[in-house]
């Protein structure tokens, strides 16, 4: 099938065909979480949208390397009141609070998420405190190109000197006349000539528990920093994809754009790519309307906004739901109908192991291949493509009922389609096996009652049958006055 | 119950009373893994020795900060030659080899690893290539206090110069004499005033990938350095533990107290661990000897030295049955004996609920409590702390049969100690339920053929009450002409 994948450029603002810088390399950058809390819907959105450009890419033959970053440097500060009161405390290192402590612990749990989902680990996942030297390098560059200016310890980027050469604001539409207009000075932004100019290194506060040495003082790198560094180092100045969520479009992607112009005369992205957000029964999501609901509470149930646990594999599903583009409004019954369709799908696929093939085919099941991959290759439209499966679902069900038969090639054809489509591509698994050691001891249960039902009907031959089964399968029976134990042998 | 852990101090050559220096907290550092190939027995037993201490502090109610970094920095080489037949793969950023893309599969890998041998995730797992600066802190520390000396854009530790105010050798006991007889000029030699001065920071030569700015070259740390500046950034200039394999005493942990007393003038260690070594039927791991076992391998079973596949708690298991200190000699035989034994414990420890209590108790089990922590407290003796288990399950054994009796009370006291020691401590988990997927397709398959037995019976009572059984699981039967088929609700 011809390769016509088309993928919306946010800085074109239309689809334009997929045609990498350098063929079959593609280099994708994602902006990944900043680890001082747990994950919610909004960073499974921005996960799971990427997979699947990962994986289609993939399933297309392109070697892709994805570079998703974890944001470390962030903005604990140490209680020094508190701690001046103890002047053992301030001695002693294992006493203080230890950022990369708390990074480890959110990191450890984002990965957790990140594998419940089925997201598959990106080629390399830098850390923004990894890589300082080379964010230092790069505030460098642009400095020694005119774009910066060091002012009492802390480097700005200037906007207004920048907008003369390129155009800032190029991504997200807005206008340096209109933020000049829109803008107040704040507190603290004194050190700054326009209000807008941000931060490309911060000299650390004394509360300021992450701190690094540099030319100008010992501080911390801005925000918009580490993204453009780390992919300039591992995917080159210029690259093809790089992602995000919708809500980092300004100022951070914007502010990376001017950075890579400032530092190195071009730009690094070719496709800008942004995922929707999410809303909750139609609110934006946030912390103080309390409806900030975490994965793991997503797969607990442990939520008051939540009727019951949300496996992962339906939240997933639930995602792909919608086109990632689109806004997703979260609800219990959204959740609970995915779960349904989700379930549908793994039913029929499965079933097609048992379908019985006939001499003819009485339906065209062929034409789905390209009904699935032009949805696919139209932006990554899971919801269309996800409607094909239904469709193609409704033909097997068909067949399973005798109105419609299908050959062997057929349903061969259908099993590796839709397999190809759901697990590879889609990223899905039937997790029903998840449940499967509650389940093994409920079916053990009801064995068990069965075999005592029959021997006090005194029908020793299907108690004795049973025994041989279980031990076929290393499990031994121990009878008792109470009842049979069972054990592995 | 009192605390007296003892631990053996490779540095004093004894056992010694455990004091952490700032109780309640305590720092500890373990050498980890070095990602450019898949774990070994070797790495399992290093992760297995030091995540037994870990849980014991933990258990013993101590704050520990456990340290165990990623070794990053190697020595991956572009081929040059290679290279240089393709100008536009020169210029492609992507088409290069990045040394952190090998790094981050091995290191996934590595992680998944650890959590199938259930070895809980330290505190921070600070990686080498992230902690450049700190290094170049670290070396200029030791150059100011003259105990460095740079050439050609390297740096070099002075051993002689240290020696004369240290004791270079304390940990391993070799003396700088010897050293100086026994060493040979080699090539690449020429810039060290004597061959076992050791790298503090190497300058990279063309072909080396991995490379970044210092004082003195665009290079990268010598491979002792990473310890010594990333324990001393997140543990302090003086902690407790500082833990190894037995191979990396010298020089690598050698050198560690040489560039601790070089910088900071102290030892930076109270107490060096270090586990012993796995031998493989007698003879020593090696890649040439061609009993390299990964530890997929063994989970796989795919290796000719394999009679079969290995669960991870196996080799967990196989591993706690030797003390840390003693060398470890694996076999087949070995490690079946080892699953064998251990799946003996969790059937004691599961038939606990279904041990019928007594008005008395005629067998003392409560002294085994003292037993096993006495076990633990000598230098986390675990071979003898599961002879007190083995000693403990023959007792329940009597019970089960009759031959004694304990009370509710006792039972319960047991099931607890069973429970925190097996699980808690020893971090062993009952992995049965890991095949449950293929298990419940054979109880299912038992369950149905017993059904379609009893319809022809024509006891539909029986047939009924499975569908009823089945039903309360969420399992749908549905039958048809080929006999019954079962799915999810």
């Amino acid at each position: 099938m011809e390769n016509q994948l088309q993928i919306y450029n946010t800085l074109t603002r239309k689809k334009e065909i997929f045609e990498p810088i350098n063929p079959p390399h593609v280099g994708m950058y994602v902006c990944g979480p900043t680890v001082y809390g747990d994950a919610h819907l909004g960073h499974a959105r921005a996960a799971i949208t990427f997979d699947i450009v990962f994986r289609y890419l993939l399933h297309l033959g392109y070697k892709v390397r994805y570079v998703r970053n974890i944001t470390d440097v962030g903005h604990l500060e140490n209680d020094t009141d508190e701690l001046g009161e103890d002047k053992i405390a301030k001695k002693a290192r294992l006493e203080k609070l230890e950022p990369m402590e708390v990074v480890q612990y959110y990191a450890n749990r984002y990965h957790m998420n990140m594998e419940q989902l089925n997201v598959l680990p990106p080629s390399i996942e830098p850390t923004a405190s990894g890589h300082i030297i080379e964010q230092i390098a790069y505030v460098k560059e642009i400095l020694s190109n005119g774009y910066g200016y060091e002012k009492e310890g802390s480097v700005y980027f200037d906007v207004v000197k920048y907008n003369k050469d390129y155009n800032y604001g190029k991504l997200s539409g807005r206008k340096v006349e209109d933020l000049l207009e829109n803008t107040r000075k704040l507190a603290g932004q004194e050190d700054k000539r326009n209000s807008f100019d941000f931060a490309l290194w911060k000299k650390a506060e004394p509360k300021h528990i992450m701190r690094w040495p540099s030319p100008w003082s010992e501080g911390y790198p801005g925000w918009h920093m580490e993204c453009s560094a780390m992919s300039s180092k591992y995917l080159g100045d210029r690259f093809d994809i790089h992602g995000g969520g919708l809500d980092l479009l300004f100022p951070h992607h914007e502010s990376e754009i001017a950075q890579s112009n400032a530092a190195k005369g071009q730009d690094a992205v070719k496709y800008w790519m942004h995922n929707n957000m999410i809303t909750i029964s139609g609110q934006k999501m946030g912390k103080s309307l309390n409806n900030f609901i975490t994965l793991n509470e997503f797969f607990s149930g442990k939520h008051e906004a939540l009727d019951r646990p949300y496996a992962p594999m339906t939240i997933r599903f639930f995602m792909l739901q919608a086109h990632y583009r689109s806004t997703l409004d979260f609800s219990n019954d959204a959740l609970k109908a995915a779960e349904k369709g989700m379930n549908k799908l793994f039913e029929i696929y499965n079933s097609l192991d048992r379908l019985k093939a006939s001499a003819k085919s009485s339906v065209d099941v062929r034409k789905y291949e390209q009904l699935c991959y032009d949805a696919l290759n139209d932006d990554f439209n899971t919801p269309i493509l996800l409607a094909h499966l239904f469709d193609l679902s409704r033909v097997i069900n068909q067949i399973n009922s005798g109105k419609e038969t299908l050959t062997k090639e057929d349903i061969d054809f259908v099993k590796n389609l839709m397999g190809t489509l759901l697990f590879n591509i889609l990223g899905l698994r039937d997790d029903h096996e998840k449940d499967d050691s509650k389940l093994v001891e409920y079916l053990m249960k009801t064995i068990l009652d069965i075999r005592q039902q029959a021997k006090e009907n005194k029908d020793y031959a299907t108690a004795d049958k049973i025994r041989e089964e279980l031990e076929k399968l290393n499990i031994r029976l121990k009878d008792s006055k109470e009842g049979a134990e069972w054990s592995f042998v």
